[in-house]
């Protein structure tokens, strides 16, 4: 890391009385911009030591005051979509003592956390999930007759996701006393993309902010004599035409704005109205600046979405120096270089266009890259409509992600047999953003599958080799998964091989265990593959590269000609060691009393911390697999080993 | 079975010169109400003696015509959402002569099907991937640079879900040229929920069909001037105020309709224009009625959505006479009576209320059971919601569908570890339906998940207790599955009793042979045990009850005390067997030559049948489970079995 220079802490002397949203309500209405100008260097200084997200937090300070200010929490119910901007909720909500743990092992989420603060009714980290749940609670608190404020504020990227408009249908038909606050930044990490954002941008643009006066007026008129709403919504839908109202007031919400996200003028009026008087669905259309306040983040083309620790001064950012090029700009790469020999090739984001690399591939073949917003699920069908018309499309998913796209996978892609091509990326561990992040089922949910081809890369060369493989392979669906992060700084081809489907590698040849590797655990199974041969325990190292079809022939191999056989990878039980053992069962090949010793991923939710800190607590590093060998052997391991090297 | 009288197959002289459309194409414009009316004919004769659903195919009789009439299929492509309104499509498109087979083994698929036909350009079985995947289509023939119709036919009750709401969005940025024929029936299975359809309803009542010279006129002002469209678009935004269109408009749609969709005389002009016009996505808005042309559906409360064998005179539907009730009316009435005992009980379903039995419950609890629309996603998530605020939520899902909602369930519900309770109905084989309807992956995608209890019900008194045990349990998400059909006919309890978590129990004890049962194959697992006894192969039968937490001890004993070990689960591999494998292997229990055999589903996609024909074709019956034994013992199986009894 380059070394940055330390700051002083920043002078908070309002923020300072502020331990609990209970203080906020003592402060007057006119020291709130002070306030929210503390926050900020609060949050700056905080995550410029920690990493994290920044520009999202900043963008909702006053958002944040306000809602702390007008509503009654934890018993009113604040819930934040994906949860990245949550920062300036946890410092005014009693996290502030450790906001410089953020992200850190043990410290404080990054994201919103039901188990963190009972001011956090409702976890996130994956989008759009906010509207569901608040309609949830509102539904719940009506059950039980509670007076109790719903909140969930949503970015308007987040809209583009399929679940938020199905919270939105369901909430405009029960009629729920649910208050949506749409985050307006004309941004979620990506530049917008899909109707809804140019519909949102025409709302925005087309008016200036609704004047107090206006707004007053508009919510005298209907929230004030809300009994008459039945009345007053169907005289608006006879005058003149059927329709004529925003989208929202069309799927039932009541709709004010656009308002000033910054301006407390603006907002704590009409939340106090809201609070007052709202019976149904409320959608508050709220215009805000991501990075607001902090020049290095206004002036970002990415409003510092992510950022490393950095410079307050500067706004620099820690770089650590690569040892070996990360899989992400591997996997680009490749596939830049695969499309200028085929046309044929296409690639599907959903709105993570430079964390998959596609950006980088969009420079190169802009015509044949598509962005269709956070839409897993349409991601995935499109592709497959791409597919049945003779392209070779690459949808691009998180492993994580690619959950949100299950059915689709199963339904339009693996049932037709349709050749789109699945890579896989933070596959495995992530570190600091923790166990909503983590790439850990997709083996299982995939090699279930009949009729699909799951591989993983070893290293970042076997990556490249994947791709031209994928490319070239077009019978069904084919996925290939890789982590997050460096390669290993492994010697590149000019170009990827095609491989040979079902078909692992010997890396190493040895006579009493056998290690076989699914994806990169493979490097610290040679290091362990050493330190058994120095113990006397002659080891054999394999890489499976997939998960299915499983290379019979080589399982065979190692299962008769070891004593003991370990897998191992990076994922939840159900994946390639339960395939392993299915055939290995089915086979026979157990009956002779081989040792098989499937290591998979704790059956536990990890918490964040330093990848390196993640495998071995998971004993998914050099030791642990050791230490499995030697158990699995009944021998005491009395070896000095090289693993703490 | 009750019998019916034959019926004579009707008279069809029009629909006799009509093998593919391009015969249609023959036919005189004036000739096609006769024509309709002949497809209707021989679709309700048809459905008659298979069974299988009737009120779509009727409901879309002259809007199928018209389009092939107009459209140049299979280079034009058409794609019916769901797809079980495609009856009339396959009459005009080839397979006619194998009408009389639809769902039967061997059969014409019941759904549209890529593999049947080159005029069934993607399948489907799910709800609202057509718009996806007729965008994916489109701009495929964008990047081919093809002139090439791409029609979605889509239910006003599929737009419900999120993915079409995503697609719609995507579409509208893309500008591409796709036609989305909304079909408006005022209906899904059940009656429609959510703002969208009360949106659509407005829409469909607020005027009346629009009159051809209005259509033809605003058509023209539109689509004759396509290269002004942005400055159109532009000027109509700028009217008086920003919004105004409707909300297909907003979302970047040109918007046609409502019109008449048993009317030639409104279909086949717009339809016509369209073709020759359109540029951009383009919505038409079409009213049709379910069930149209045959009283006794038009009569019928659920229109003949899915019927059995028929009387065509009379409507009256053979009904099986069952020997035990359905695994979904104990259910049902199990979680009616629990939630008389307990008010925090709720149940959610996701537009499937006769499906999941929860018609029944919402009578007896109508304020505690929420239909949330085809929306999976949605329908986890606000569950979860309920589950933070301390009620017992039951989302109700069948196997396939809660594959929609797999990334809610991950992250909202078992990261949170939030007491969702998830009764999964239509587990395993489900016959006629076929491979898109098997519930095949709920065991591997659930039991992979730390924190979750997974269950299966062996039976139906099994899963009453199952739903007491659910419902008392609140540490975390819980899930029992349980097969379409009816129960074994066993004796009932009054009221489920309350399982202890992860433990199994031994139904019969032996000492040779250990057959472990999750769900229902149990039964089968006795019967085989009588063979395996008749043989001199002492079979201890048992019972998992629990893939997670696994009885560790029950399955210790079993390995132990027996020289094979049978597992046996109606679900693909990297369920059940994988975690009794995999703590097997970890537990050393392996490492003696335990011989033990995970019988799962087989790994392809298997085809609709009758049940016992899918099991046999599984070999997960009687028989199979008899000759796996043998083959584990290297013994020839010379026994006569019972099986075929």
């Amino acid at each position: 890391m380059t070394q940055l220079p330390t700051t002083p802490m920043p002078a908070t002397p309002l923020l300072d009385k502020v331990t609990f949203p209970d203080d906020l309500k003592k402060i007057d209405d006119k020291d709130l911009p002070q306030l929210a100008g503390e926050v900020r260097a609060e949050m700056i200084d905080a995550v410029s030591r920690t990493g994290g997200h920044l520009g999202a937090g900043l963008g909702v300070v006053e958002l944040t005051i306000a809602i702390h200010k007008i509503f009654n929490t934890p018993h009113d119910r604040l819930i934040f979509d994906v949860g990245h901007q949550c920062y300036p909720h946890k410092i005014l909500t009693g996290r502030r003592d450790r906001i410089r743990t953020l992200r850190q092992e043990g410290g404080l989420s990054g994201f919103t956390r039901r188990a963190e603060s009972e001011y956090d009714p409702f976890g996130a980290a994956h989008s759009s999930t906010s509207i569901s749940a608040g309609l949830g609670m509102a539904v719940a608190a009506d059950l039980d007759g509670k007076n109790r404020n719903v909140i969930a504020i949503i970015g308007d990227g987040a809209l583009s996701a399929g679940m938020a408009y199905e919270a939105l249908n369901n909430a405009g038909a029960l009629d729920a006393r649910l208050i949506v606050i749409l985050n307006d930044n004309d941004m979620s990490i990506a530049p917008p993309t899909g109707a809804m954002s140019a519909y949102l941008a025409r709302l925005a643009s087309g008016r200036t902010y609704m004047g107090i006066r206006e707004v007053g007026k508009k919510l005298t008129a209907y929230l004030g004599k809300t009994v008459d709403r039945a009345i007053t919504r169907a005289v608006e839908h006879a005058r003149g035409y059927v329709t004529g109202g925003t989208l929202f007031e069309e799927m039932g919400f009541y709709h004010i704005g656009p308002i000033d996200g910054h301006s407390f003028e603006h907002l704590l009026p009409v939340l106090r109205n809201v609070r007052d008087n709202a019976k149904g669905p409320v959608l508050i259309h709220v215009v805000t600046q991501k990075g607001k306040g902090y020049p290095p983040a206004e002036a970002a083309a990415d409003k510092y979405h992510g950022v490393n620790k950095f410079d307050v001064i500067t706004g620099a950012q820690a770089k650590a120096k690569p040892n070996a090029p990360a899989y992400t700009s591997v996997f680009a790469e490749a596939l830049t270089q695969e499309a200028g020999f085929d046309d044929k090739i296409v690639a599907v984001t959903a709105a993570m266009p430079s964390g998959t690399g596609l950006d980088k591939f969009a420079l190169a073949h802009p015509k044949r890259c598509f962005d269709v917003g956070i839409a897993e699920q349409h991601a995935v069908t499109f592709a497959a409509g791409l597919a049945s018309e003779g392209y070779k499309p690459f949808a691009a998913l998180y492993s994580t992600f690619l959950q949100r796209g299950y059915d689709q996978v199963v339904h339009d892609v693996a049932i037709q047999g349709l050749p789109v091509r699945f890579p896989i990326d933070r596959a495995g561990f992530v570190g600091a953003d923790g166990p909503t992040h983590a790439g850990s089922f997709d083996t299982t949910y995939l090699a279930t599958l009949p009729g699909f081809v799951v591989m993983a890369a070893a290293d970042e060369a076997e990556l490249k080799h994947m791709v031209r493989t994928a490319a070239a392979y077009d019978a069904g669906p084919i996925s290939f998964r890789y982590p997050r992060g460096e390669g290993v700084g492994v010697e590149m081809p000019e170009r990827g091989h095609i491989l040979e489907i079902g078909k692992g590698r010997v890396v190493k040849q040895g006579s009493k265990v056998a290690l076989l590797s699914f994806g990169t655990r493979l490097a610290d199974c040679l290091m362990a593959a050493e330190d058994l041969d120095a113990a006397g325990l002659s080891t054999t190292v394999a890489d499976a590269r997939f998960a299915k079809p499983l290379d019979h022939d080589l399982i065979r191999q190692l299962a008769r000609h070891h004593e003991v056989l370990v897998t191992i990878e990076e994922g939840a039980v159900g994946g390639f060691a339960s395939h392993v053992l299915q055939f290995l069962a089915e086979d026979g090949l157990l009956d002779g009393g081989l040792k098989v010793r499937p290591m998979v991923m704790p059956d536990i939710w990890m918490e964040q911390a330093k990848p390196e800190a993640m495998y071995a607590a998971a004993g998914l590093d050099r030791a642990g697999i050791v230490s499995t060998v030697f158990k699995a052997l009944g021998q005491k391991q009395d070896i000095g080993l090289g693993a703490a090297g």
